[in-house]
């Protein structure tokens, strides 16, 4: 699709300093053109859309979903602010309507949900498996996010996660070692990721080894959750395979941090979750900025601990309880949260890049973190097409 | 305006148990019905509004805003996220804009501001003066108050803040005289509550009473600025003089707040101020709870430390950060609020109350808390009729 956007107040590229009075030229879904609108080539592109001033900054990368599930959480919260330890049934209550929801009753929901993240200016999207929690049931929720892909104009990016929720009644070692038979299969039904959780009550830094290891051999990138309810060594693991992300970290040490820059894996921050759970651990990004770690952002969206398709308000929170700066935060969601996804075709805006865009509704993308409760996105474009 | 609103799933009155399956009927502005639909009196009222299944709850009633200001602060907000020590030139900036802006100008601004409140479900709004910040500009900007009122369909509560900022080079005594002196033409002027900032760099409490004594003589309701930067004493202030609401709050005593309990004080809660300053005062509102202080929550809405128009987004920020329940966080948006305003006509869905409702984009409101960075009210209505 052919676009100009003209009249930008303000644009971030992430390639180089911000612009002032800028546009952008978009033709067959790329960027062919960036620069002061005083200098835009006659007859550059087709449709034209006036941007009255606002800021503009590349589509949103969100690093780290959890899109594909059924049900509501609804009395777990409830019980959770009312201070009771009664949990509702936790994941379990998901993994249940998740089952016995169909493949399309899945995929209207996960695309109402992705509806959502498109007017909050995501373009970009890692979409987890993971309620199902049996590979045949995960290899079926590939499917669902194959389908959904057809369903919205994000850009997915599907994560095989057999290792989120150990069944029950199973054994661990046999459970492991279908999910590493599973990884084949996965590649066929459309994964190009596979995580692990590897957390206290999930899975050990022995078996994510395992797991990933074998997700490599069949040709997936990896990610892992690491270090959020405890600290287990999950972090040092990602390190070392090289894995492309390594995401929550709120238990990450100092020497993980660094070893984490050094394998130049990418730390994903949820910080929705730190807030969902009532949790005070914001003290990460500073350690892992300390550390020179690349940044990404994610909104983690789940029905249990972070319910939030929106990346501005992940950006938010990332600012005003994390701690990151403006300028950090914003980066994170784009340009940090693409390279946690080993993408240089989107989270920036330059020639050769998607034409992906969010119009701030605003002059100047501080104003989207100081304004709170507030619409941040006025539109979205995905390679072109205005949304 | 006539107005019944049908297929409520689920309907929060405030004065008794939640709803299920209800409709509510307002004739001329006021509520002459509630019940379940299938108890639905024929004949009931002009426009009918279907409000599919969603949760219905009171219009909120913000307990704190100083919504009439001109200028940005953004540079202080970037500066402070960046961790620089610079503020920017702090409040100054925003009395030299306010000072700086025509009549016309500080009305469309705070319109503006009320549409967007408006919009996120508030229907009544305590709006303080205080950029002036000398008495005859803070008496200007109550003419501003008085202006918006006919511009926007909220129900206004205004509030004299003259006590807000020491204007440079003024002598403290004289400066407090002025104040005093000003009460009986802040009456004239539309005012219907007096307010004092009471702490550390602002007002001391023997200023206090003295502003606020005289408020009460010239026939002003009084609220206080407490214990928000420093532990002062104003929390006992408040509770001996009877005012109707001590706002922030943050650094109270038990004693102080069993004092405010004592008194009928309500305590105005302001979340989003504590984000803003990412501070972490968060345990006030567990402590005024236990002794049994009436809560209120409101936006604080102002340029430097909570530019915020949504009270869902205090609501949210209520529970997730403060720790209220959801069941209470809803009573202090809408009856607690308004008790901080001495109302009963408003905060409440009763026969007699103004027919004021947030009509909810979510089938419970716990969902609206849950969901972070949604959008949280569907449709607004003032006094029967539908925005």
């Amino acid at each position: 699709m052919n676009l100009t956007v003209r009249r930008i107040g303000r644009l971030l590229t992430m390639t180089r300093e911000p612009l002032v009075d800028a546009a952008v030229v978009v033709r067959q879904g790329r960027v062919v053109w960036v620069g002061a609108e005083r200098d835009l080539p006659a007859g550059a592109a087709g449709e034209e859309y006036d941007a009255g001033g606002a800021c503009v900054v590349p589509g949103f990368v969100d690093a780290h979903t959890h899109l594909v599930f059924a049900g509501v959480r609804r009395e777990e919260f409830v019980a959770r602010l009312g201070g009771e330890s009664y949990d509702g049934g936790g994941i379990a209550v998901t993994v249940d309507a998740t089952r016995a929801a169909s493949h399309e009753e899945l995929v209207d929901l996960a695309a109402a949900r992705a509806a959502s993240a498109l007017s909050h200016g995501t373009t970009t999207m890692e979409v987890k498996t993971g309620y199902g929690p049996t590979p045949e049931h995960e290899l079926r929720l590939l499917d669902v996010i194959a389908s959904l892909s057809r369903r919205t104009p994000l850009r997915l990016e599907p994560t095989y996660l057999g290792a989120h929720v150990m069944p029950p009644g199973r054994e661990r070692g046999d459970y492991v070692r279908e999910v590493v038979a599973t990884m084949p299969r996965a590649v066929e039904h459309g994964a190009r990721w596979a995580d692990v959780f590897c957390d206290q009550g999930a899975f050990t830094v022995e078996e994510a080894r395992r797991i990933l290891t074998a997700a490599r051999e069949a040709g997936l990138g990896l990610r892992l959750h690491a270090e959020e309810i405890a600290h287990t060594g999950a972090a040092r693991l990602a390190a070392q395979l090289g894995c492309a992300s390594a995401d929550h970290l709120e238990h990450v040490t100092p020497e993980e941090a660094a070893a984490l820059a050094a394998a130049g894996t990418v730390a994903v921050l949820l910080p929705t979750v730190t807030l969902s759970l009532r949790s005070d651990a914001w003290g990460h990004a500073a350690l892992l900025r300390e550390a020179g770690v690349e940044l990404a952002l994610g909104t983690d969206c789940n029905p249990g601990t972070s319910w939030c398709e929106s990346m501005p308000y992940a950006i938010q929170l990332g600012c005003l309880a994390m701690g990151l700066s403006v300028e950090e935060a914003f980066r994170a969601a784009t340009l940090g949260a693409a390279r946690s996804l080993r993408r240089d075709d989107v989270g920036r805006i330059a020639v050769g890049a998607w034409g992906d865009l969010a119009i701030l509704d605003a002059e100047h993308e501080a104003d989207v973190v100081a304004h709170l409760g507030g619409r941040a996105v006025l539109r979205t474009v995905v390679g072109g097409f205005l949304h």
